[in-house]
């Protein structure tokens, strides 16, 4: 809730990544880290990362985290939930007594949400060695380079190799569900299965921009038409992949520009971008080969041109480790509290720490499943329960792992 | 030329009305018009006027005008084309030695285009009463109310009554066709014989702007996939009303709207503009009807609200004079030119005009019909017939009104 206050009060909640704010709320939380008896630091990668030594500082290290920036006017939960967890975590380790054997670090990721410069996952791609010369050349609306923001905010975008590690043993995420799954369900924690794949794919219909007046409807080249027919072919594939089952599948356009955007002239330009998640990515493939065709048939249609068809990223789905997830749902029973397995159908840092070490997470169940919107909701007693397992979790896991 | 030379240089040709471009080409414009003896002066309403005293000034005025701002991306001729030909008219009456027994104007409209406010044909609905107070509270995006942006390029406001004429005897407007007729048949100019009319409908959805990752495809609320199967609506709507002939009926969206806008959020909110012109106000009818019926029933299919359904302007189509029709036939006959009768499917400062005073006009051919677009061209020796067949019809105006 300290954290929510850091907000554009213009559009709560706004903090993102790069922003004044962004960097405000930060350092609210490094002086929490701090306070909580952590050594902080920003790596090269510009995750912030609190630090407790271990008794036995050779086995390695137990992460635990998420991110502390936002989408525009998102939510109070997303993320910050789960940083604020591992911080609570430390408290409750030392308010016990209990000096952990592994290492524990708090990690705030850089810029999880999609930011100004088109990319997410900065923070735990550059952790993980996924951050290439191509993403840090990005640059947002108003030019600057994403390398340069990097600096900005104190990472190093010449010394990335600094920001790899081979030392964390497991790493830990709690986060809202941002679904309905575990409210629909009464359901205290969800312990995720797997993370979606996410394709990205970029439309683009070329037509002519006429006269809305003077051009009589036989002889238009309208690319609003096609860019409409086709999202409908979206909605409707998606609806069909998903009502198959057992896997996940959604789609959608969550951006549609028109250009040139008059109400007296005709659509000379359509850009939309899909969407596409699933935990089959043979699903996906079946919805691109779809839409491929149906796309290209509503641009002859409407007597215009199909100008793009373009993959602009595609991550694949991630499956959790199975001897984490084993912990966890251990720790849950442990706590009597009542969980089941669930996919994630967002993305999260956790995709990318799977890449250099096992990695899972717990769901708490969030208000109609509302998320990046002012109205996102979880209760703190929710909060406290997801946190409490992961707690069990690691005590379990410090003593096991050597 | 060297108007169109007044642009925006990165996007030509822009010269959209209240910008510091538009007023740059009204100062070289004012210049013009001294140079070619008129007094020059700017109406409350903001229209550039130019006038050279008749020798009968009670017979009152025969105006000549159109407009010099464009749309975004515009053309070379749209409006500017008219205000030369005024220009023109002048010089040559000078040239040849005639003082026309009628005091003449030209007249520069303001903002005939859309502009940022939302409304267009600011400068022909005030100089004919037409201009209420709340449009002059329109705002554009930024925030500026329409009655403060007239204020910066000299108009008033407070004092809209200065503007209004009952002085006027004639008015006549050239302009570019910004259709095929006229080239297609090898005309040399078009006598048009009515103006559509033009109905502006904004249509809003209101969905749920979820996580596109987290949320079911069942779950959804998506105000995209209601405005997508609207614009397929009024496509097909307006296809068919065209077809039934012999009125003419055009439809479009040309703008639509995705709130907020993100690849990984639902569209919670979405708005469209419908522009529908018609010679026959009767089509419109039943095309309201149609979509009204039809995007209701989008809306229940998408689970979404459709929040609005508004009629934003509505202007009925207009009948040019049948006198001055007859004489810029008989001045097209007396040049050996050709000429038919057409219908306008653009909106025009005439259409105001005619509310306050016998109106009409003269198209001439551009290639290809293209408007609104930065290859709009019509040929210099077709813009001097036109201005041609206008110089005639005044001559004899100026004789024959008493």
């Amino acid at each position: 809730m300290a954290l929510a206050e850091i907000t554009d009060p213009a559009r709560p909640y706004t903090r993102r990544s790069f922003t004044p704010l962004f960097l405000e709320g930060r350092a609210w939380l490094a002086r929490r880290f701090a306070d909580a008896g952590l050594a902080t630091r920003i790596d090269t990668a510009g995750n912030l990362i609190g630090r407790i030594e271990g008794t036995n500082p050779a086995l390695g290290v137990i992460a635990i985290g998420s991110h502390s920036d936002t989408v525009p006017a998102g939510g109070r939960f997303d993320g910050i939930a789960g940083v604020a967890t591992g911080l609570e975590i430390v408290r409750a380790l030392r308010d016990a007594g209990v000096r952990p054997r592994h290492t524990i670090e708090i990690i705030d990721f850089l810029a999880e949400e999609p930011s100004e410069y088109g990319l997410s996952c900065v923070g735990s791609r550059g952790i993980t060695g996924s951050l290439d010369d191509k993403m840090l050349d990005l640059r947002e609306p108003g030019g600057e380079k994403l390398r340069d923001a990097l600096r900005r905010v104190g990472g190093d975008p010449d010394q990335l190799d600094l920001a790899k590690r081979d030392d964390i043993r497991a790493f830990l995420e709690l986060h809202i569900e941002q679904g309905i799954v575990l409210e629909s369900q009464s359901l205290d924690v969800g312990v995720v299965t797997s993370i979606v794949g996410i394709r990205r794919i970029e439309i683009v219909f070329q037509g002519e921009a006429d006269h809305a007046g003077t051009t009589p409807m036989s002889l238009r080249h309208d690319a609003l038409v096609a860019a409409a027919d086709t999202v409908t072919s979206v909605r409707r594939v998606a609806e069909q992949l998903a009502a198959e089952g057992p896997d996940y599948f959604v789609a959608t356009v969550g951006i549609l520009n028109v250009d040139p955007s008059a109400s007296n002239i005709v659509p000379g330009r359509c850009r939309l971008l899909v969407d596409a998640r699933t935990t089959n990515p043979a699903l996906t493939e079946r919805f691109m080969e779809i839409i491929d065709r149906e796309s290209l048939a509503h641009a002859a249609a409407a007597r215009v041109t199909r100008a793009g068809f373009t993959i602009l990223s595609d991550g694949p789905p991630v499956a959790c480790d199975a001897n984490l997830r084993a912990a966890l749902r251990r720790g849950a029973r442990d706590l009597g509290l009542t969980e089941t397995d669930l996919p994630s159908g967002a993305g999260h840092d956790a995709a990318f720490m799977s890449r250099i070490a096992p990695s899972a997470m717990v769901f708490v169940p969030c208000r109609a499943g509302k998320s990046h919107a002012p109205e996102e909701w979880a209760d703190r007693d929710a909060i406290a329960a997801g946190a409490a397992v992961i707690y069990q979790a690691v005590r379990e896991i410090d003593q096991a792992l050597t």
